[in-house]
């Protein structure tokens, strides 16, 4: 462990609190066609229903509010061309200060007019890290915005932790959740929660096998970066943070991995048996299920369905 | 008016009462979004949620149970190809007697499977009405089943109307409920409902233009059959019933009709905005808000999202 002080119990409540009336108490929701298939109880956790259609505003809520007067006169900036940038957009507007959000010039336009529909402020870049992190940089140096990091900031991980204390405070004897993981704001969140909230719930992680470096990095100890990761899960590409990847070696039992094929049987039992609209990562951890990765007979099982971000125009592609 | 006992107050009361173990009592939701889009309240009852998929569970069930004991025992039969023929698949199973269904030969594989997975009997047929009428007086001289129509039977009406009795219970102030037409089933059931159980709520029918027999019929004062429907919406082909007719005339306020193109991009609105997985029937009603033919500003409009089964091969299309 290192001495950064993680959040704690009071930290998480304080979020839970701080961002209650801007983001949706999301339902928890059963299917008894899942439970009967595979002798288990599954819980839900629907964040696809979320404000921006993701958990990510929990935590962008949180940082942004989180500010001094000070620091938010000069508004927020960041670099994501995914749910984190939506997210960020519409808690700045909140707030009524500036968001500036860096993005590949590559990004599908679907995602520039939801960003711009919050009244974010967008600056291009060239599809790669290098790029991506020097004109943020430009962008704060022009501007004194306060950077919030999609997932490597103690505020933003308090945030993500209330969809798990909300999931544990409904359902108390849940034995495992299971949860997507990508950069490891929402793992680390959850583990936390787990931790501080719950005297038996574990957490594992569940990743797509084209995008394994959390599992690496989990079993070898030291974060291993996600290069040229291939899968569906387009929500599951980024590497771990420098302060996610200590919360999630301490408080995460187990990452699993899973096939692509695997994600796709998952999201389509998924929208024809529950009957809602997911994205490919908050499929992940049922693809677990189906691929028996997670001894789930007879035992209380929370899912958090991280997100509804799907672009229709790939919906049967996906569902195949 | 004719001498028909129409379902009154207690009988639908009691269908409610009989059904209330083996359906879902589901949610009412509601879109932010929509609401500032629009200036109005929607309030989406989710049959897409619904036991196998749609509303059509409820009329399935009460019908069933409605029956002696001497009319079950041969079981029961009908002709459907679609919600119907799974409802009442699975509401035989229920009440433990058999289930005999005639399907034309073409219908899609996927529907097939969804009839045997509730253990019903299929006899296939020529895709002609005629065909399928007599295949079905074949099976019921054969095995002494009980015909259970899809939507000409007052229990079925009655089993219906209770979507609309738990709406108007839980949202008492609904100005209007938009209702997709295609038989008249839900359709009958939601506007007794509306007479019986509020004093203001008037229900208006929504249907595609391609299959504008309803309107036609409304109009007209006779029932026009639904000859050569072209249109997207795969569960509302068939014609009006001599019951559901005058219930239609008598309690309906209006019929409005939309084009294919408004349903696609209800449709698609609902997936993206709200997150949940709806047939295109379902997206009817919203499709009539989008055509201004609804006079939704600043009224409390109820909206019956009538099923959820949609052949997942087809979503892109659909959603375009």
């Amino acid at each position: 462990m290192n001495n950064i002080a993680f959040p704690d119990k009071e930290q998480i409540l304080l979020a839970a609190g701080r961002i209650v009336s801007m983001v949706h108490h999301t339902p928890v929701i059963t299917s008894a066609t899942f439970d009967t298939m595979w002798q288990t109880s599954l819980f839900f956790k629907c964040e696809n229903f979320q404000k921006a259609g993701a958990f990510k505003s929990r935590g962008a809520i949180n940082a942004v509010f989180s500010l001094s007067d000070e620091q938010a006169q000069h508004g927020v900036c960041t670099h994501s061309s995914g749910n984190h940038a939506q997210a960020l957009a519409r808690a700045a507007k909140l707030r009524g200060i500036v968001c500036y959000i860096v993005m590949p010039k590559n990004v599908p336009l679907v995602k520039v007019a939801a960003v711009e529909g919050y009244g974010g402020i967008i600056t291009f870049c060239e599809p790669t890290s290098e790029a991506r992190e020097k004109t943020l940089s430009t962008v704060k140096a022009k501007t004194g915005a306060t950077e919030i990091h999609p997932y490597d900031n103690l505020q933003v991980i308090a945030g993500q932790a209330t969809a798990a204390l909300e999931l544990l405070y409904e359902i108390p004897e849940i034995d495992i959740v299971l949860v997507p993981v990508g950069g490891g704001g929402l793992l680390s969140g959850t583990a936390l929660s787990a931790y501080w909230f719950s005297e038996k719930t574990k957490v594992i992680a569940c990743e797509p096998d084209g995008a394994d470096d959390a599992r690496k990095s989990f079993v070898s100890g030291k974060i291993i970066p996600c290069i040229n990761p291939q899968t569906i899960a387009d929500g599951l590409l980024t590497s771990l943070g420098k302060l996610t990847f200590p919360i999630i070696q301490n408080y995460v039992s187990d990452i699993v991995t899973v096939e692509d094929k695997s994600i796709k049987k998952a999201m389509k039992l998924i929208y024809e048996r529950m009957k809602i609209v997911v994205e490919p990562s908050a499929a992940v951890p049922l693809a677990a299920i189906l691929e028996n990765k997670i001894v789930s007979r007879g035992r209380k099982v929370g899912i958090i369905l991280s997100g509804g971000n799907v672009d229709t125009n790939k919906l049967t592609e996906l569902l195949q």
